[in-house]
């Protein structure tokens, strides 16, 4: 299982602290997703989806705690790592959907950008509402914390 | 950037022939999750959620090709791999939102799964409709093609 890097996500958020700690919560950040040239072939037909996911690598998240809990950005409680979006897991991949605003070339311009800039990209995939959509699905603990907090702070970076 | 394999997915389904091409589209198919011991404490508080989102490897996946264009299951036209949830792509990283039914110890009972067994798992992370729900996003040519096949069939395999 060799992973390539097949591009490189520019943002305006240079550190975690008060980057956003999810695309749907980014408020319209704007970015760029630059797709390595010997990999901007596989973008075509891409450019009719409103949204798209990008997978991406945490490469400046730190490893996960030996007891692998974690306490989230959106709760003030320790969670099993698995019920979290944390970037500090077993694998450090990342999973965001953003607005595909354009495509030139091997660039793509996206908003709702919840990443660091200068993050690994490892894939792009539609979104799909047939496939992703799930607008009533009970959402464990994060249902009673709405108002949890919203900007990222630096407690997973690596130290 | 070094994966590890956490754990094992059990399916009905052996081969990529007969498999669905999408866990919405499964029919409800069950499976079950096998955490590996040494992560299944991050599995804590996952309970609460209807539907979590499965990251594994398609081991059994070929190669993209050289030209990463695709001809997935669900057109008769060829695509950019990229707008295609195809299998065989520069980083073979599925994604598939399953229905969580119930959790034992480290094994996770799941329904609506579109995975081959054996599959090694990646990752877990939790369906939270304010960060993954997009009901009315636009999905290019996958709107025009509703009909399309939903059973795999060999493909994408290794020969």
């Amino acid at each position: 299982m060799i992973l390539n890097i097949i591009g490189i996500i520019h943002t305006p958020f240079q550190r975690s602290s008060g980057a956003p700690v999810q695309a749907s919560l980014a408020g319209g950040a704007e970015g760029t997703v630059e797709v390595y040239e010997p990999f901007s072939a596989g973008l075509r037909d891409l450019d009719g989806f409103a949204r798209i996911w990008l997978l991406y690598w945490f490469d400046r998240a730190a490893l996960p705690p030996e007891s692998l809990i974690v306490a989230p950005y959106l709760d003030h409680q320790a969670r099993g790592v698995f019920s979290t979006r944390a970037p500090s897991r077993p694998n450090r991949i990342g999973l965001s959907p953003v607005q595909l605003v354009a495509i030139e070339r091997n660039i793509l311009r996206v908003r709702d950008i919840d990443v660091l800039d200068g993050t690994p990209l490892l894939d792009i995939k539609p979104y799909v509402p047939r496939f992703d959509s799930f607008p009533n699905s009970r959402a464990g603990w994060l249902e009673s914390v709405a108002s949890g907090q919203i900007l990222a702070d630096d407690r997973f970076e690596q130290k």
